[in-house]
Parts: C-alpha cells; sequence; structure tokens
C-alpha cells in the first residue's frame, strides 16, 4: 500500500482544519464596531487561534517528517491515521469554548484533554509504523527515547490539571509545549538532513 | 486516463465532508455555558459525529483500496464516483438532523436511507471498475463474493424499518455495520499485502 | 512549468465548492421538524443542489480531460484557470439565491449568468492551451469545432432571457444543457481512449 | 526533504482561504430580496471579494513559481510556510470587516496591514530558500534585485497611511498592487521558459 493518498488525505483534513478555525474571528456588532476598539474583544480569540494554528501546524510537521521516513503501511495505519485526525478534528470546537471562556477551569482543560488525546493518538500511530518497519527502520532510529513527546504528555497533564486552580496555568503551560516543538527541532533535522545525503 | 485526479479530487471531497461535520459542534449559550454541563447537551452531536466520521473514514479506506487495486478508469467512472461522493456529501446534512432529534423515527431512518445510497454508489462503482479490468482483474479478485457488501445492504435496510418500531434500533444497527467494517478486513489485508509481495 | 500544482489547486477548490453547497442544507426549525413534511421546504434545495453539484461535476471532468491532453502550461494559463475557479466559486451562491426564489426571475437569470461566465472562462482558457500546443496539438483535436460547447451558450443565453418570461424555463433549460454534458461523451471518450492505446 | 507535501498543504489551505470567502455573500433578507435592488448592497462585498480573491491568487502564483525553482527545503522553511499561510488565512476575515465598513480608516488599514504582513512572510519564505540554494540558484537569480517586491512594500504603507485620510485612498493603493502584480510578469516568464528550456 502507497503512502501517498494517506498523506493527501490527512494533508486535506489538516488544511480544512487549520483554515475553518479563522471563521470564528468575527466582527462583534455595535456602535464602535469599525473602530479599533472592536478589535479588543476578539483579541482572546485571535490569540487562542495562533496557538492552535501553532498546535495543528506542529503536528503536520510531524506528520510530514515521520511518513517522510516510512515505507511501508498497512490497513491499521489508516484507521490510526484516522484517530489522530479525528482528535485533531476537535481542535477548532475546544479552540472555539476556550476563546470565549479563557478565564474558566473547563474549557481550558478540555482544550489541553484534546490536545493529549491527538498526542497519544500520535504515539499510537507511530509505534504501528516502527511495528511495520521493524526497530532499525529509519523512523525508529530518529524517534529515539522520544523525550519531547514524553514531556508533552507531562506537561499536557500539568496544563489540565493547573487549569484548576487558574486557567491562566493551562494556557501558560499549553503555550510552553507550543514552544518547545516549535524551536529546537536541530537535533531531528541534523538526523534528517544526514539520513537525505545518504 | 490516470487515476491520480480521480484520487485527489475524492480525497479532497472527502476531507471536507469529514472536517465540515464538526462545525456542528457548537456550545449552546446560556448560563452554564462555561460548564461541564453545557456539554451533556452535545453528546449526541458528539456521538453522532464519530459515527459519522467513522463511516467517511470506512468509504475513504474502501475508496483507498480499490484504487489501489485498479489501472485504468475512463468517463464512465468519473461519474460514478461522482455519485459516490454526492451521497456522502449529504451525510452531515442527515447526521445533523440525527443528531438533533436522534429519538424520533424519520431523521433516523433518512440517515440510513442515504447510508444505503452510497453503499449502492459504491456496488455500481466497484461494477464499472471491475467492467473495465476484466473478470479476472486483482479487483475483482479481492471483492469475491463480497459477503460483507451484501450484508451491510440488508443491516441499512433493517436499520431503516427498525426505526420506525424504535429509533434505538436504527441507530444500533447502523453502529453494528460500522463496527463490521471496522474490524475484520484481516482477509482483504492478506490478499492486499499478498498482492504486494508478488 | 508543469501542471501538477495547477490541477491540485482546481481540484481544491472544486472539491470545496461541490462540498459547501451542501451548508445550505438545512433544517428549518419549527413544530414538525423532525417529521417527513419538515423535509418539503428543502425539495427546491435539494434539487439546485442536484443541478449545481452537476454543472461543478462537469467542470471537474472537462477539466480533468483537459488537462490530461496538454503537456505545457505558463503564467497566463494560471491566470485563466484563476478566472474560472473565480466563476465557478459563484455558484453556491447563486443556487442559494435560487432555491430561495425559484419562482422568480432575476434569481434564476443570475444563476444562468454565472454558468455562461464560467462558460465563457472556460473556452478562454482552453484557447490559451491551444495557443500554447499548436493547431496540431491533441486538445486541438479533441475539442474540433466544439459544438457542445458552442449550444451551451446558446442554451445559456436563452435560459437567462427565459427566465423573465418564466423562471421554469430558465431553470428547464439549464437542466437541459446539465443533460448534453452528463449523457452524449462518447465521441471524446472515444478519442480519448484511442490517444491513450497510441 | 521533498517539497512535494508542501506543496500540496499550501494548495489544500489556499484553495480554503479563496474559496471560504464567498459564503460571505449573502443575501440579505427583506421586501426585495428577490429584486436586481437586493443586489446593491451586495456590491461592496463582491467588489472586496474579487481583491482578494486576485492577492490570494497572486500569492498561488508565486508560491508554485517559487517552489518550482526550489529542489531543497528543510524544516525552517516548513515553519516560515506556515507563517506566510497564517497570514493569508486573515484575509477572510480582514476582508469581511472591509467590506461591511469600506469607508472607514480602520478595517481599510487593518486590510493592508494583514497584506503587508503576508509580504514580508513571502519574503522570509524566500530568503531562506535563496539560503539553502546557495546565490547561485535558480531563485536567486529569479528573484534579482526585486523591484516589484519592494515595491509593494511601500505601496502597502502608503495604502495603510493613506486610509486615515480617506478609506478610498487605501482601497485605491491596494487595488494597484494587485493590478501591478497581475500584469506584467512578461520578465519572470521570460526567465522561467528559458529555464524550462534549457
Amino acid at each position: 500500500m502507497t503512502k501517498s493518498r494517506l498523506e493527501a488525505f490527512s494533508d486535506g483534513v489538516l488544511a480544512i482544519i487549520i483554515t475553518i478555525m479563522v471563521l470564528e474571528l468575527k466582527m462583534p456588532e455595535g456602535e464602535s464596531e469599525q473602530d479599533l476598539k472592536a478589535l479588543i474583544p476578539l483579541i482572546p480569540t485571535f490569540l487562542s487561534y495562533i496557538l492552535s494554528f501553532i498546535y495543528v501546524g506542529i503536528y503536520w510537521n510531524n506528520h510530514h517528517h515521520m511518513f517522510h521516513l516510512v515505507d511501508k503501511i498497512n490497513g491499521a495505519v489508516l484507521w490510526k491515521n484516522l484517530n489522530l485526525l479525528f482528535w485533531l478534528s476537535l481542535v477548532p470546537f475546544t479552540t472555539a469554548w476556550m476563546d470565549k471562556h479563557y478565564d474558566k477551569p473547563i474549557p481550558v482543560a478540555l482544550y489541553g484533554f484534546v490536545l493529549l488525546m491527538a498526542g497519544i493518538a500520535y504515539v499510537i500511530l507511530q509505534k504501528e509504523l516502527i511495528k511495520i518497519g521493524g526497530p532499525d527502520c529509519k523512523l525508529a532510529k530518529a524517534v529515539g527515547t522520544d523525550a519531547k513527546g514524553n514531556a508533552s504528555w507531562i506537561l499536557y497533564l500539568a496544563g489540565i490539571s493547573g487549569s484548576f486552580i487558574s486557567p491562566w496555568i493551562g494556557i501558560g503551560i499549553y503555550a510552553l509545549v507550543a514552544i518547545i516543538w516549535f524551536i529546537p527541532d536541530k537535533r531531528i533535522e541534523r538526523f534528517y538532513s544526514t539520513d537525505q545525503e545518504i
């Protein structure tokens, strides 16, 4: 089974997820709606849009890297990939709820819960791909001990719990996870480009 | 005629269908809207989203498998494929209606009716592809007597009829069909991977 | 310049156009909304959805056929293709207006006008492709005198004008054009498959 | 790392951005809604749709040209591409706000600001690609001094500032930039086709 359609379908779903979130950015109607002040109530929506955009971007990047290192897939991969897309498809919903109630524990905790489930789904998919490729496959080597993945899980759980102390703790931790993934991909990149040159 | 654009277009349409259903997941406005309780009225929407997500996922998987085994297409295939996409494009609508009235016969029966029509459209497409490939083509062998396809039809009809006794019978049967397709694809997979190795 | 990204982008836009129209299919809220009767006011929406689905399907099919016969594109093709996509992107809007006022001349005429403009955009694109390929290119031969294209134009104009006598004349003529394109593509198909075999 | 998935994902996002803007075209409800007069309040929406359609079209064209000249990408390119898509994803929002308040400075200035940010994001991406390819790569040669890009920035800034004198100045300048990109791509095209022939 070739991976090209799985990639194309995933690209399509992720492109839609990342783009429909912007539909939440709607001008509130009212007197000063042509004013700069009209943009103030949109700030939380905008910030949570950025956060979710980065998260979906991270997943797209990682998905891209992962399947690049993979040659063989099977029927189980199709479903485990759909499982990942399912959880990511909930991100626009949890984003919309969180940006409306960014100061309440439940919406912020739910946002983290869906990220956690997407993270678990990603690892399930990764394990299946490594199972197919064998312990010496390129993906197995690139993933290694997956310190970053494990740290994310602990941080998601901390963020979800922290939301009940203060939602800002939750949001802060989610932003931290995004930054962790966003910045130091040098190691994987190095593995990656070496792999390319061979 | 190459199949790549048909696959790309179908992937696009299916990606959109599977993703726009999540737009139905909207927080009801009200006093307790930042509460866990606010999620309770969303449970039927969420469950029917899962069911429809799995159904569209099944169709995508099967479509993927089917066209993988096919080399030649023609103009009739384009239209028969569009026919399948047409019925699947109605799934977000019937899902939205069913999740609002999951305890009423007509919406539940209509949900099953659209699934039945999509099932019929799928078989029409499959027959055309086998006609082009000839009785000895890979697809013809993989499909065989298509016991699972035939069982689905009987179950859809049972589900549609059962909805008029109790909508829960209908929903239960639709869930059963999804499970049947979801679980035991071992046989096809085996054929498939054998085919790959040759 | 390769045509693959132009095809991928066009497939994406057409997939979205064909799918977002289904968002118009919304249950009217009211007392009998779980009833079969609730579906009656949706019939015009549904029928115009089918008509527009077929039209976009025809354009996708023709676009597919046309670019299959083409090897070279240039920057002008990109813009002329975007021009076609622009007019087709208006179809969901004119469809929504027509299905709400299917008994009024202006919405029905506007629906035809956008189809006419899309038809003209298609021919402009086709002419550019033939200009690039030269008078002996495969596309030039396949198009021939383009009797079907010319007939469509006259019929669109008749439909637009006829809408002012009775909207039903307009709708009838638009359906007729769809049927003309839907059915007898045997000739092109023959050219096409011959071409394939060589 | 291959560029094909980056292209496919970008095509998907741009296809969605360009298409969801048409969802703003909605018939205002009222007495004369089946009338030609009903279309009059839609004229600003329609004109700003055309403007934004052309802008997204320009970005798609330029993106297409740029990546055509590029062979190697890396992880930084993925993020810098996502940055460009992020700013472009805001275009439907700023378009919707501007078409509702086309006679007010802030919405018109914001529209220009997002275009400016997208322009900057584009140059950041271009610089990264040239850094990877080296100063003698095809892209570096094709871009040259990038007079058009530099002119756009000055014009965007003029448009944003001009909006505070009169919004029409802003809109006029944005239209001018679109025309500049729309028309005289002959030079690049020439480079391009020469490159093709070698």
